[in-house]
């Protein structure tokens, strides 16, 4: 078993960094906070004697050898950059967690066939440079380097500039490192573990998700002296758009979420009527037809309603990864290992979008989760307890060993 | 007859101060542009050899003089202040009209028995420093002088703070003028004119109105891994509320509209479920008990909505006013004025508010109203032609020097 103490300690050292205004954390990638964190993993990691490895991505690998030189390393890992009003926990406990099974098996002194390399993957919450897992994406050759060096952020500061900024380029080719396998704990950002009473969550799929941007164009005018058959409300085709949304996800639920999360109206005043709306979707399935017909039915009926008010309407695909099946035998590994450590778990598809998504599509791949308090994520009051955390942590151990070979 | 070209070349001049970016203008009240504004008005005014007069509210007020030292002057005006994405002659016209007026008289040496007051009311937009209407307001005795200075902008800066910084509280006690009559010219705002082809509306009715601010709070979660049945989205609510007030200001119309003007959405996120939406309705008509009945049928239907889908739900009141039947007289001598010059009429009802629905509640106060492109306004787009512009200035120089007697 892990050291649960030494694990959550390191969780709550590394909040430090990057403090958020209500208890959570404002970590974001490329930042000087993300530079500071990056610099805490590092001095831990050669302090358990890792080797350290950083690709063009800025993604840190350390590794602990294994005792055969030509056996491929198993990687374990998430990620450490936060959303802006994030918690201490989305990404921090699988690169922790990876961190401290390495601690273990030194305390131990076990020592695996293949090495094991606990990974920081550069960008995965997206927020500030779009889109999310951008570095496992170019890892896994969803997208090329330069264009990932060209995301912007909100005030036009590149990707590329901002990683040389903070000093964290590093020379290996992104996607050149070979895996035997790749586990990921992460916190499961919903509430279904927590409500049935589960310590893990054995991921066996992760959703497929199509992101959808619709902009909405009618007539901005003064709604006190515009005759109401005379209107081109784009805010009232946004909330037909909305009810849509949620009937088209509700029609295929449990199956499917899906929703608007992000929405601009111009030009945003009292007393005009919205001349042109923005806004995004977010549809989601662990099935490819499900999501593929959930987007065919939006782009089918969405057009009327714009029409029947008179709007002009553009649609866009701003984000679409299909839907993920892990590996057998990984997973089976995860599920073994709970099962031998006698934690509860349940098979769980993952709602959310993780770096194990894109490594599947290279090298065998599995996740562990643990749940968080009221499901809650991608917010400062995210919240895990010490238990949880070390149940995972273990299940996680146990899976890398068996994959690693003793 | 009024010199139209000189109306038309003052307009041009005066937009020049506080240019926008789409040909319109922003000179939003108590900015740099603004104060500009004044002083071009002001040079205008002593040119035309009237006395200014300025309230602690910043209204300008420039006087010419009757032959009868004991009447009480006819006030005429409108605004000088824009919104941040204007048009040139959205209560420009009113002043600049105003002036016109004076002028002509001047050229042909008519001199009235009563004296006529060309007024520049700071603050009807509102846009900056809500609510709208902020000065003639207090002048009507609507809201306190101290209320007023207090109210701040999105920078947190105050009414009386930046009136003060651009130079224009003046000694007058605000409220302290006696007027025979108020007339103020303003462009629709609305396409009716337009549409049917009339050159002058007689303003009869001012359209009362109901602003609301609603806040729904539910729970923001993540969108991919929240299951469809555990989510409280406020955007969801906000769309079945933005449906709902379409509704009802359908079911009363064409005697009511109804809009969601201004939406802030918490946090904003692609994805992430909204947790927190804060709208403003804006409800008018010109019967009160359609404007009455309309918030009643939203504050019963709304709750219940909210509660469905596990929402919180506070409603404010954030501006209100009844509808406004302006006087007998006054209006009889706007649609005597237009009958006399031959311009094709008709009566019809201000959607909007204006500084003249205030002062109608203290002297006799009718409008003058002339058609604009499209109907469209507060938008930097906003148009109309020279001839409209001399029409409505003619109506106005015939009902207030009948009025202020020969
Ligand atoms: N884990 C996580 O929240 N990743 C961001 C991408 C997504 O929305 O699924
Ligand atoms: N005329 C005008 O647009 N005034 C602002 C207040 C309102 O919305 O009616």
């Amino acid at each position: 078993k892990i050291n649960g103490d030494r694990l959550w300690d390191s969780l709550m050292e590394m909040a430090k960094i990057g403090p958020g205004v209500a208890g959570g954390n404002n970590r974001q990638t490329l930042t000087d906070a993300d530079a500071e964190g990056r610099a805490l993993f590092q001095r831990w990691c050669e302090e358990a004697g890792l080797t350290l490895g950083v690709d063009k991505m800025g993604t840190m690998f350390a590794r602990r050898e294994g005792t055969d030189p030509d056996a491929l390393p198993v990687y374990v890992g998430s990620h450490l950059d936060t959303q802006p009003t994030g918690g201490k926990y989305d990404g921090v406990l699988g690169v922790l967690g990876g961190l401290e099974l390495v601690r273990t098996l030194n305390d131990l002194d076990i020592k695996t066939k293949h090495p094991i390399v606990v990974t920081n993957w550069t960008n995965e919450e997206g927020t500030r440079f779009a889109p999310a897992m951008l570095a496992s994406g170019v890892f896994a050759g969803m997208h090329e380097l330069e264009w990932a060096y060209d995301r912007t952020d909100a005030k036009g500061l590149k990707f590329g500039d901002e990683l040389k900024r903070i000093g964290w380029v590093g020379d290996e080719e992104v996607g050149g490192r070979k895996m035997k396998a790749f586990f990921e704990l992460h916190i499961e950002q919903g509430p279904i573990l927590e409500a049935e009473g589960k310590d893990i969550g054995v991921v066996t799929h992760g959703q497929g998700l199509w992101w959808l941007q619709v902009t909405l164009t009618g007539k901005d005018a003064h709604t006190g002296s515009t005759p109401m058959p005379m209107r081109k409300n784009a805010g009232l085709g946004m909330a037909r758009m909305t009810e849509l949304v949620h009937e088209i996800a509700m029609s295929h639920q449990p199956e499917a979420v899906g929703a608007i999360g992000h929405v601009d109206v111009y030009p945003n005043s009292r007393n005009v009527i919205p001349g042109k709306v923005v806004f995004t979707i977010d549809f989601r399935s662990p099935h490819q037809s499900t999501l593929d017909s959930m987007k065919g039915r939006f782009e089918a009926e969405a057009p009327k309603i714009a029409e029947a008010l008179g709007l002009e309407m553009e649609i866009e695909v701003s984000g679409h990864f299909d839907p993920v099946t892990f590996d057998e035998e990984c997973v089976a590994a995860v599920r073994g290992a709970a099962e031998r450590l006698g934690y509860s778990h349940r098979d769980i598809v993952s709602g959310a979008g993780h770096d194990a998504c894109w490594i599947n599509r290279l090298y065998p791949t599995a996740m562990v989760m643990c749940p968080c308090v009221d499901g809650l994520s991608h917010n400062e009051a995210e919240d895990i307890s010490k238990e949880w955390a070390g149940a995972g942590a273990d299940v996680l151990l146990h899976a890398v060993v068996e994959t690693a070979e003793i």
